[in-house]
């Protein structure tokens, strides 16, 4: 086991200063999904950064999506997905199968585990106090029960920030007429990020992040600013499944989020490095 | 349709009255289950009580157990009930499922249903901000992930029922290891209640109330004193299934709750009845 | 006696639900005078409804008249009423007596009688805390002691509704070099409401309400938007009396109250029947 | 008019200091009555006293009495007193009067004289909220509606101290049942002032004070330890009016009120000597 | 000595009254320098005035020069001054006595001497809490680490006032580089008094105000409209040594302070007689 | 300069976890003294720890003596120290410049630091809001103006804390006749400390903490229970100056105070390797 010295550490904490005093009391939401939240140790690794940004006084929000166990759950119990032009339709016996594991399995384990590594954590999901309200998402085919958000009411999250809770939040939502939706994670991270005015919006990927070249690490693009991102769709820098997670980031930062990060959930403590150094691990959209 | 006249409304209102005094901001626990929980209309008239409640005033908790739906999800996912001396045996397995049933479908179904009746309601469990915190019940035998309860936080219903919301509450409850056990939802009403200091602990059941002859209902009991608990087990007249019920009563006027009541849940409406009127629908502890 | 089933006695309560929603936590202002004053069982009916709508959570603010017990002590003091163009002249001598009557009789009675029906009230009048501040009514003819409001100060009204006490309120007012002057009752109540952003007006009367054939209570206007009222005076449907109490309610919405009633005073519980129930027992305005 | 020089000013304003000091943001109670309620001069120079003291960030709470003005009202309405072993019976119609006049008449005079002054008041009786609860005087022979006090609740008043208002209370109490008793005002005071924990209860009254020589304004007894008045009573130098007056004293300091003071209200400004000067201008008793 | 009345005395606190009230709760800027400072007698009248200030419910800030302890710290330190222009030149080594005998004498000193006269007092310094950030004066020659002040922050004020503490201030001020200026005294509270929105700001001089013939203190001009300033700038009336006094004057009531004053520090209790009477000892700017 | 990878990076914060979450919101007062008084890179490192401990939600008090600053500032104005057998005479002239250079010099350059690291502090010494109340020193031989701690009021610190100011402080203190007296560092540090119920209270010292062999540096005792105190004295480990220091340590536990630790102020940023590492830098007395 490598040995510190009492200089290195005293190093690093000296050189955490300038973000310890940014981010002190300000909220940050996570969007945590991926390999981060399949791979064991990226997870405990996720867990603690985390608790310590809370330590250190960052209030952080965490929402997440289901990863495989969505797709587990739904061959146990034999539903078979239905696809319309390749994108899987939701009907309601899938929804049930959602809700029961984003809310009733995942948010529960991200509780709990918080809460082993000395945290404390709070599991809520849209339905929870109409947090979240959607409707039908109307897009060209029809997706079953997949919402788009009608308004976000952040009176839950508040309250659980005020009480040193983080808020870990499942993305399934009620409709006005109380029938449930799904809702894509990141999207949701977004709105939420917007309506508490957060400083950070950081969405966890399995990409280095944004790349000049996307096939060459080394050509990433460490800051874009959100005026430059049609030019860059239109270079075809920016294209495929990275359209609706940049869109996302450009709509939280036009709506009040100081900055967006897309960083690379691969990486162990991604989240401390991006907030709490001056390296960054991936993307910032401001 | 029944036409009530004027006359009667206001006088309905008026015999409300010294009931809508005394329970006038102070928190009452409902556990919900049985009948009331499958039989879709006795349900819907639960929902409406409990929103009406909110409306003039009171603060109602209320914590559920899962029903038949858990049986229904377990059979699904192919899972077989193991037992143990007559008892059920909760493996890792099981618990994972009844977790994900009561905390992730049952809890947000009842979130919605308060919310679609004009309410406002926050779904939690045990887990969420180490609510409950219990460990492996010692028993006869081993039953596996069946708890008992080492202490309660109630801070997250606190704040809830700050925020004007009903706390609907799931009793799985996590260790100090972080594991997770089932909870008696009976045990679990009782211990909250104390903790809380309620006015009243309301238990929903499949009976009429504790009676002398157990064939006959109209040999209803209407108030028993908790000292007389003792003597009434002796004599037979609590006995069975009614034991460990009665028990949670007694352990939770002791603790500090003003009054608790075993309510005929098939009646509907009846903890409105119970609130407020002076009938009562079944067996008071004080 | 009549035996009210627990069935309508829940369908009561739930036909009240969507009422008690709307008004909780909101300010309601009721203008009481006329019969429900002087018929002893309708006071009492009038007592208890102001005790219950506090015990489900609405803000009553009471103003009240004087009724017959002014003229009856005027007449025991041996004063005789002046007359000017045939309106009652009030001079130094009688508003004494006026603001005896109003605010240490009538005013304190009403106090007590809210109290013998559980409730909590605090009698106050226009002089207290500068609550209502006139100048001598500057009309055709002098009428004395008669004043108009320069200006509310609503602050000792909150005070109470804060300590959970239903304030009653005597009309009379105080000038800025400390005179008193009697104020309409009706119009201070209207003023009342607006100052304190009231969610309804209440002014009880001894007619059903506003009547298209003045002789055939069967033809009564339920609600008339305040842009209809000068049609409805021009067509001689609102006249006399009712003038200057429409135009109360024109200015009080005007103002910012939600909506004011004209209800029947001589029906018993006419304010929670307004209040509570979809029937209504006169005319609004909104 | 004599000219005061700034060195006298000052002076007088810095031998001020300690006692500002000393009773800064504390209560102190009044009780009102006597020459200094009859004589204009004086009473002006109480209100403008009342006023000051606000001023400086004293609480002040005045209780009165009714002076000669039942006298005349229960005259002009044809009451004639009826006396018990000398004592006078206070019948209903009586107890009407002296409601009448003490709450609505009085009381509502010296909030508008205090607020002439440029002070705010609020007045109050002991009806209002339930403040004085009082039921029969279980004395030798049946006075009629003269109460004496079950129970004080302070309420009003504080509400009243912390917005600012100065409470003025008529000694009027209501029992339980809902009649109403007259209290005697030093009585009421006294109690008032040991509820609130006063710092200082000053008694107006039309003698110098407690006199060793009772024909002889030179002996005046200047501080009184309650311990000692038994001791007077026996001498004979308490005795006659001034028992209960003292009496009231000794219960106030008992129950926690600092000082009290019996003070000559036919001195002008006798408040504002006996608490900003080291005079005093009667005896206090500790 | 002089025996004062109990007429007088009562005379004297009710001239005061109208000026309690005006300045009740309201803050009130001393600037203390000149005789007052060095006069041992007059320094306890303005000691004792500032603590009667606050016994009365005024919140009194003092702002401080530093007289002639500077000059003789400097002296025996063998610091000699240097002068530029007739300026003096403020090097490193005179700024570091400069803040010496500011912060750490004449500071304390005050402090002490306000708690010995029954106060209670705070001391500061514009260091403190970055309360002044000041830059190097860009003025016609280079007078060394004498500072302009760029901005307040008043939250140190704010926390002592809230705590009931007079807050004592020293005007030495931080550059943003950590370097110290010192800053005019006059100009320091000006701009104190305008960010606190004070309701006066006193000056302390050595003069009887501002005269029409500087010869003849009976031609005192009472009260200024700062709209004047500039034409009695040009007739000569203001000139010399009062042109910054002055300039300090109609910038503080540009900015917000309802009135400042020029008042004479060389009569005793000027600051009471200026607050406290209608006479005033010196030039209102308004 | 050395690279840190991200790896050791998080390593470091994780492993500070624990510790940060044991300090959140926690009070640690810090005595400042010595070497890392003197020597500039020391004083850099103390200064950042400060303002990152402050930047992670630690409160830390941080209180200073004067180090050779005194000296310095006595020899300059001439005064020589005369000493009573053996320790230093406070007479009032070195009392007077002892209190300029703690309070005007030392404490102002030591916010001034804070500030420039990017923290917030306030400078207060024990004369301030009469924070430390001191008498003479009742001791063998007359020291002159060498006070002992009467009594402490933490009311400045708090507000200081509260508006998130590190309140640094000179312990001179204010006798109840203002005079001021010269308080030992150690002995304050450990008063304030117990009065403010503090979780830490660090000594910084020149030597490595308590040794089992005072020439070897190896045989350092990591921790000390306080009531094996007497036997180390007796054993002669704990000797000559360290017995006052572990007396405060002693002392401030017995009143309190978690843990004392003495630490070794020659090693940089020995603060934070204490605080926040499993490895600590003297002795801690629990």
């Amino acid at each position: 086991m490598e040995v510190i010295s009492n200089y290195t550490r005293t190093k690093v904490l000296m050189d955490a200063l300038p973000y310890l005093q940014k981010y002190n009391d300000k909220i940050v939401v996570v969007k945590y999904g991926g390999n981060a939240m399949t791979n064991e140790a990226l997870k405990e690794a996720v867990m603690s950064d985390i608790v310590l940004l809370g330590a250190v006084g960052i209030k952080v929000v965490l929402v997440h999506g289901g990863g495989p166990e969505i797709n587990t759950m739904l061959d146990r119990v034999g539903i078979e997905s239905k696809f319309v032009n390749g994108l899987r339709y939701t009907d309601a016996d899938t929804m049930e199968v959602v809700q029961m594991v984003l809310a009733g399995k995942v948010n529960k384990q991200l509780v709990q585990n918080i809460q082993t590594h000395g945290g404390k954590a709070l599991g809520l999901c849209g339905i929870d106090g109409e947090m979240i309200v959607a409707e039908k998402l109307d897009g060209e085919s029809d997706l079953g029960y997949v919402g788009e958000i009608k308004r976000v009411s952040t009176r839950p999250i508040i309250d659980a920030l005020n009480s040193g809770f983080v808020p870990v939040i499942s993305t399934v939502a009620t409709s006005e007429q109380g029938d449930t939706y799904n809702i894509n994670a990141d999207t949701a991270a977004a709105r939420i990020a917007s309506c508490l005015r957060a400083e950070n919006l950081i969405l966890m990927t399995d990409i280095a992040g944004l790349l000049e070249d996307k096939n060459d690490e080394s050509t990433l693009i460490k800051q874009v600013n959100v005026s430059e991102v049609a030019y860059l769709k239109k270079k075809g820098i920016i294209s495929g499944g990275m359209i609706p997670k940049i869109d996302c980031c450009v709509e939280a930062v036009r709506r009040g989020v100081k900055k967006t990060s897309i960083i690379d959930g691969r990486v162990p403590h991604s989240i401390l490095i991006e907030l709490l150094s001056s390296e960054g691990v991936g993307t910032q959209f401001i």
